[in-house]
C-alpha cells in the first residue's frame, strides 16, 4: 500500500469503512475529559460492517484553502471541531509522510450507512473510521503498539474498540499524564465465536435524551454506586467475561451481559438528576428476554444510553427469538413491511415464519429489528488517483 | 383506660385508626425474613391519619368457634397467616388480661380508608394498626420499650414506623436472635415542621409489579450495589437526613430525599432479573419536578415500590407545585372531575387555580393527586359494651 502511494505524495483516495461495536461490559465515566480516560475498563463486540457502519474518504486537496468536510453530504465544521482535530492532528505528527504532503488541505467525506430509522448512529464507527482513513493516508508508524486506538479514543472513547474485529477491551490505563497506556487490544478476533448472533430492537423514544457525555459526567459527579462499580465490581467482571467468552459459555456469559447493563443503567438512576435511558418498551423487552429464558437462558439484553435493545443469542436459537421478539413487539403493519425485520446478512434461514400473529400491547414502539453479528474492524482501501 | 375495662374483663370493644407512612431514606433488604430484621436502618414521615389510614375494631368473641377476622367486609384467614398470627400471638402473649380472658375467640373487623382509586393500600398502616389495637384490647405491657413497634414490625417491616407520628426511625438493631433491639422511634413529632406538605400522585400502572417481599429478597441474593449502599452509604445519609429535618433546611432534605429515592430504584435495577417500580409517567414526573426546581430546590420526589409518586414541598410552594403538576399531568377530563385533587384536610387555599389549562403529553396516566401532611401515629378510642 505504501507503495502504489508513489514518490508523488498525493495521489492516492483513501477510503474506509468502520463498524459499531456493543459494549457487553458498559463504559461510563471519564477520569479525564481531555484524554477521554476512563474511570474503568470496557469490553465489547465488534459488529458486522456489513451490517451497520460508517464510511469516509480522504482524498488531497491541494486546491482549498482549508480541510473540508462532509457529512452526509453536507459540508461540517471540522476546524472548530476539538475532538476531530484531536484526532486529525495527531495523524498529521505520525505521518511519514513529507511535511509538504501533511501541511496540504484534505477533503473528507464522510456517511453512516445505518437504516435510516435506526436512530443508532455512534460516533464510535465514524471516530473509528476517521482515526483508521487518516493513518493510512498519512502512511502513520505507530510509535507504541495501539497508538492508534489513543488517537481515536480521544476522538470519541468508545471509538477505540472498534478499531478491531470481535470482542475487543479497552483497558483503563494508569499513565494519566499521556493517556499512553489507555489503548484498546482485540481479545478475540470474529471468528471465535461464530455460531453467536445479535439482534437489534429500535424502541421509538419520542424523549429527548440526555447525551452521554453530560451523562457520565454527572454520574462521576454524584453517584456513589458508580464509585464503587468503578472500583470494586468491574475488575472481577472483566475476569468473569473473559473466561466465559474464551469457553464460548453463552449461559455465562448472557448472566454477565445482562447483569452489566442493568448495573449500567442502575449508576444513571443512582446520577442526581438521575438519568433514566429505558422506557417502558425497554422494560417491557426486558422482561421477554427473561420470559424467553424461562427454561435456560439462550438471549441476554443489553442497552446502551437509549431505548434500544441489543439481544444476544445463538445461531440455533435466533429463528425462536426473532419470532418472540417479533409477536411481541411488532407493530400491527408489520406483517405488510418486510423490512421489520432487517437481515442484511442473511442470518436467518427462515424470515417468513417470524412475521406478528396476535395483537400486541406495545404495538408501533418497535420500528425496527435489524439481525446481525460480530464481524472485523475497520475495512480500508485505497485507490491510486490517475 | 385500663380501668374502663372493668373487672368483667371483655366487656370492651377497641377500634384503632392507624396511618401510613413514607419512607424518605428506603427501607430495602432483610437479613432476617422470619423476624423482619432489615439489612439497614431506614427513615419515614408519618401521613396524617384524617387523609389515608386503616381501621381495625377488636372485640370478644365468647360465642365464636375461633378467631375471625373481616377485611372491609370480606372474612378472611387469620388462622393460616403467618404474619397476622406472628402479631396476635406476641399480643396475648403480653397481655396484662386474665388466662381466660386471652384464650377467648376475637372478632376483627378491617378496613381501609384509601380512596378507591389510590393502589396505595400499603401493609404498613394495617399491621400498624392490628398492632396497636391489640395492644390495648389484651392491655398489654411492653417488657422493654419499643416492643410494641418489633411486633408490628413482625407483621410488615415498614408497619413499624406507622406505630409513631412524625418522623421515625427504624433501627438496623444487632440482636439478631431475639431481633429485640431492631425498633422505631419517633424522630421528632409532626408538630416538628409543620409547614411541610405531602402531594401523591396516583399513576396508572397497568403493569403487574413484581411484590416488595420477592422484590427485596432478589435484591439481597443478587444486587452487589444493595450491599455497598446498606454498608456504606445508610448511616451517613441517616445523619445528614438527621440534621436537615432537625433544622427544618428544605433544600438540603429535598435533595436527600430525591437522591435516596433514585438509589433505590437504582438497587431495584441492579437487581437480577432487574425490577423497575418506575413507568415513564413516574420518569416524567421526576422530569417535571426537578424542572419545577430550576431555580432553586422547592419539591422532592419519593417513589416506593410501585409508580406512584410522593412530593414534599413547603405550605408557600403548594399551589404553585400542584398547578405545575396538574397542568402536566392531569387527564383531559380532570376539569370536569372535582375529585382530580383530594384534599379532605383543605391544605391548599385555592383548589379552583390549579385546573388543568392546556393538552398534556401524559394524560390519563395519573389518575389522582392527593394534598396531605405529616400526622400523628395511630389513634385508639374504646367503647364499653353494656
Amino acid at each position: 500500500m505504501s507503495a502504489a502511494m508513489g514518490d508523488d505524495d498525493g495521489a492516492v483516495v483513501v477510503s474506509c469503512r468502520a463498524p459499531i461495536n456493543m459494549a457487553v461490559l458498559k463504559y461510563w465515566g471519564k477520569r479525564d475529559e481531555r484524554l477521554v480516560l476512563p474511570l474503568h475498563a470496557s469490553l465489547s463486540l465488534t459488529l458486522h460492517v456489513d451490517c451497520m457502519a460508517s464510511s469516509i474518504t480522504v482524498a488531497p486537496g491541494p486546491d482549498l484553502a482549508g480541510d473540508e468536510m462532509l457529512l452526509n453530504g453536507t459540508p461540517c465544521d471540522l476546524d472548530g471541531n476539538a475532538r476531530l482535530q484531536a484526532v486529525l492532528q495527531a495523524c498529521r505528527r505520525l505521518s511519514t509522510k513529507s511535511e509538504s504532503f501533511t501541511r496540504q488541505p484534505i477533503r473528507l467525506e464522510c456517511r453512516n450507512d445505518f437504516p435510516t430509522a435506526a436512530g443508532l448512529a455512534s460516533s464510535a464507527s465514524g471516530l473509528a473510521c476517521l482515526t483508521s482513513a487518516l493513518m493510512t493516508f498519512y502512511s502513520c508508524r505507530e510509535s507504541f503498539p495501539g497508538e492508534a486506538t489513543t488517537i481515536a479514543r480521544q476522538g470519541s472513547g468508545s471509538a477505540c474498540r472498534s478499531m478491531f474485529g470481535g470482542f475487543v477491551t479497552w483497558e483503563k490505563g494508569s499513565d494519566d499524564a499521556t493517556g499512553h497506556d489507555s489503548v484498546a487490544r482485540q481479545f478475540v478476533d470474529e471468528s471465535h465465536w461464530s455460531d453467536l448472533r445479535v439482534v437489534i430492537l429500535v424502541v421509538s423514544s419520542g424523549e429527548k435524551e440526555v447525551g452521554s457525555t453530560m451523562g457520565m459526567r454527572r454520574s462521576v459527579e454524584t453517584s456513589e454506586l458508580l464509585a464503587y462499580r468503578a472500583g470494586h465490581v468491574v475488575e472481577p467482571r472483566m475476569q468473569a467475561f473473559k473466561s466465559a467468552i474464551k469457553q464460548k459459555d453463552f449461559g455465562e456469559f448472557a448472566e454477565l451481559v445482562m447483569r452489566d447493563s442493568n448495573q449500567f443503567h442502575a449508576v444513571c438512576a443512582d446520577t442526581y438528576p438521575p438519568v433514566f435511558y429505558l422506557n417502558d418498551v425497554s422494560h417491557a423487552i426486558i422482561d421477554a428476554v427473561h420470559a424467553f429464558n424461562h427454561d435456560r437462558i439462550r438471549a441476554a439484553y443489553t442497552f446502551d444510553a437509549g431505548p434500544n435493545a441489543c439481544l444476544f443469542t445463538r445461531e440455533q436459537d435466533l429463528p425462536d427469538l426473532l419470532s418472540s421478539m417479533v409477536e411481541a413487539f411488532a407493530p400491527d403493519d408489520a406483517g405488510d413491511r418486510p423490512t421489520f425485520v432487517r437481515d442484511p446478512l442473511r442470518l436467518c434461514p427462515d424470515l417468513s415464519s417470524v412475521r406478528p400473529r396476535a395483537t400486541r400491547r406495545h404495538r408501533h414502539r418497535v420500528r425496527q429489528i435489524i439481525v446481525t453479528k460480530g464481524g472485523p474492524g475497520p475495512q480500508i482501501s485505497t485507490k491510486v488517483v490517475p
